[in-house]
C-alpha cells in the first residue's frame, strides 16, 4: 500500500530537518525519509559557528532539529531513496522498502561519503570499514587499522588514527603522498604509520567483522593485511540520480535553485549542500530548508485555490497573546 | 579622532549578529552599530521555529547571538549612523556620534517602526510612548493608554492593551476599523476600549513622561485627553536614507542583493529584512549574516591578494583533533 503525504522531504540534515520544521509547523502531513539522523552534521565533534547554539555539536544539534520536528507531528522513516517519479496522483517515492506519494517535495540529500567500489563493501560497513575517521577512530585504540584516501583527507585520518591505533597502514596510489606539509611532516614522524604508496584495495574479507584487506601495488603484487578497521577517506559526493530527470543539476553536480528555493520542476523544492549555495554552511542549510519548505506549502495552498503564506508568523486570534 | 576596523556591520538583528559571528571568529576586525540589541526579535516572546533552539524567545536568541559574537572578540557600539561614504581611506560610516572607517560594509538594519510624526516624539520615545505594544503594554496595567495605527496592528494593540490598561483609546483615521472579523468583534465588546474614529494625534506633552495627547477630528475639532501611555502601531519601515547612494534598491525599499549576499557596490553586502529576500524569517537572517559576513571577509582577503575561504571550517593543522 502507497502511503500518502502532503510534503516529503528527504534527507536528514539540517536542510531536511528545518524544511521538515516548517513544513509541519504548518500542520500539514510530512514525511522525512532519510539514511541517517543529521548527515555531515555527524562530523561535527565541536559546533561553535551555529547561530544561536553555544557548546553544541553536530549531533547534538541534529537531535534539537530532530525534537522540534516531532514536536509538530512530522514524521521521519529511514530508508534510501531510490527514484522519484511523476504520476497521475503525485509525485511517486520509491524508496528500499516501500511507495510514498506526496503532491510536493524537498530535496536535501545533502552530500555522502564516496565509497571505495570493492565488492563486500557495504556489507562491512560500520562492521570494521568506515567512512568517517573523526568519528569512527576512538573505537580502534590499541588496534590494527588502514586508512585509504586521498588528500587532506587522508592526511588528517592518518593523523588521528595514529594517535589511537597500534598501526596505521596509510594505502594511497601516488608515490608521493599530497597535502599540507607540516600535516605531511607529522605523519612520516609517526612509528605506528606503515606508508604503502602507489597501492590501492582489491578486496576485502571477514566474518562477522573486517579480518583482512589484500593491497595491490603498481607492479601488479598483491599483499594480504590483517587489520580490524579500514577507513575510507575519499571525500563526499552528490548523489542525485534519483531525480535527475526531474530538476537542473549544474556543472558541479548541484541542483540549480531560484528564488524561493525553486528547482526547474514546479512541485520540487530543495536545500543544503546538494544546491549551488556558494557557501555550505549549517545556518545556510537551515535557512535553505526553511525556504524550501514554506516555498513547497505555498505551492500545495495554491494547487487548493489558497493564497499562501508570506512568512511564518503564529497569530492566534481573539483575545490571546499573539505569538510570532 | 577615527576608528579603523575591517569590517563594520550595521544592524544588531539576528543578520547583523550572524555576520558579526562569521567575521569575528576569522580572527578580521569587526565593529557592529546598531540601535539596539535584536531588534524585531525584541517583539518575540515565543520563539518555536528558529531551527536548534527549544522553548526560547527572542530576547533570549538574541542574547546569544551576542555572547558568541563577544566570543570571537567582536565589538558592539550602540549609536545610530547617519551616512555612509566612500573616501580614499575606506568607506566612512558617521553615526550621531562618533566616524569610523571600513574596508568593507554588512548592511542589516532590519526594519524599524513607523513614527507618528509628532513635535517631541522622540523625547518621549520609552517615557510613555511605546512602538511595541506586545513588548511594552505590561508596564500600563491599571493606567490610561492610547493607541494609534493601521489595521491588524491597531486591532492587536487594542486587544492586548484592554487586557492591562484601565482605559484605552483606540485613535484612528476611517471611520471604521479595518481588519479581521473577529478581532473588530472583539475589541467592540471591550467595556475598558474608547473607539476615537476618524481623528488623528497633533500633540504631546508631558513633564518628564507623557502626560496628556491632543487628538483632531475630521471636522476640526481638538480633544486633549490625560494618558500615562501612548502605543504607536503604525507598522514598520526599511530606512535606508544612509546609504542609498551606494547600493541598488527595489520598487519594496529592499536592498537588491545577489549571490553571496552581494550588493551593487563590491565592498558592501547585505543581509536580513532589509533585503530582497521572499521570507522575512529569523533563520533566513541569520544564514543571509552569516553568507554576507564571509563574503565581506573574502572581499578583504582578496584585496590583500589572497583567495579567501569557500567555507568556515576551522582546521588545526600538525597535531590536533580538526573541528569542523
Amino acid at each position: 500500500m502507497v502511503q500518502e503525504y502532503e510534503i516529503i522531504v528527504i534527507g536528514g540534515g539540517p536542510a531536511g530537518l528545518s524544511a521538515g520544521i516548517f513544513v509541519a509547523r504548518q500542520k500539514t502531513s510530512c514525511l522525512l525519509i532519510s539514511k541517517d539522523l543529521g548527515g555531515q552534521m555527524n562530523l561535527i565533534p565541536k559546533l561553535e559557528n551555529y547561530p544561536g547554539t553555544l557548546m553544541s555539536s553536530g549531533p547534538l544539534l541534529a537531535k534539537t532539529l530532530e525534537s522540534q520536528y516531532l514536536s509538530f507531528n512530522g514524521e521521519i522513516v529511514y530508508d534510501t531513496v531510490q527514484m522519484i517519479e511523476e504520476t497521475e496522483s503525485g509525485m511517486k517515492v520509491k524508496t528500499s522498502r516501500s511507495e510514498y506519494i506526496s503532491k510536493s517535495i524537498v530535496l536535501a540529500p545533502g552530500k555522502v561519503p564516496n565509497n571505495l567500489g570493492v565488492e563486500n563493501e557495504s556489507t562491512f560497513s560500520n562492521k570494521g570499514v568506515h567512512y568517517c575517521t573523526k568519528c569512527d577512530a576512538p573505537f580502534y585504540q590499541g588496534r590494527v587499522t588502514a586508512t585509504v584516501g586521498v588528500g587532506g583527507y587522508l592526511l588528517e585520518s592518518g593523523i588521528l588514527l595514529s594517535r589511537m591505533a597500534s598501526k596505521v597502514y596509510l594505502i594511497y596510489k601516488g608515490g608521493a603522498l599530497g597535502g599540507d606539509k607540516e600535516m605531511i611532516a607529522s605523519i612520516e614522524k609517526k612509528e605506528n604509520v606503515q606508508l604503502v604508496p602507489q597501492s590501492s584495495i582489491k578486496a576485502i574479507s571477514g566474518n562477522n567483522t573486517l579480518q583482512s584487506i589484500v593491497v595491490l601495488d603498481n607492479s601488479g603484487k598483491e599483499t594480504t593485511l590483517q587489520v580490524d578497521g579500514l577507513f575510507i577517506e575519499m571525500g563526499s559526493k552528490i548523489n542525485l540520480d534519483f531525480v535527475k530527470h526531474l530538476v537542473k543539476i549544474n556543472t558541479k553536480g548541484e541542483i540549480e535553485i531560484s528564488e524561493g528555493n525553486a528547482t526547474a520542476h514546479p512541485a520540487i523544492f530543495a536545500a543544503g549542500d546538494a544546491t549551488n549555495i556558494p557557501y555550505k554552511q549549517i545556518v545556510a542549510a537551515c535557512a535553505g530548508g526553511a525556504t524550501a519548505g514554506l516555498s513547497a506549502f505555498n505551492y500545495i495552498e495554491r494547487l487548493k485555490g489558497k493564497p499562501g503564506i508570506r512568512a511564518d508568523w503564529k497569530k492566534t486570534i481573539g483575545d490571546t497573546i499573539f505569538h510570532y
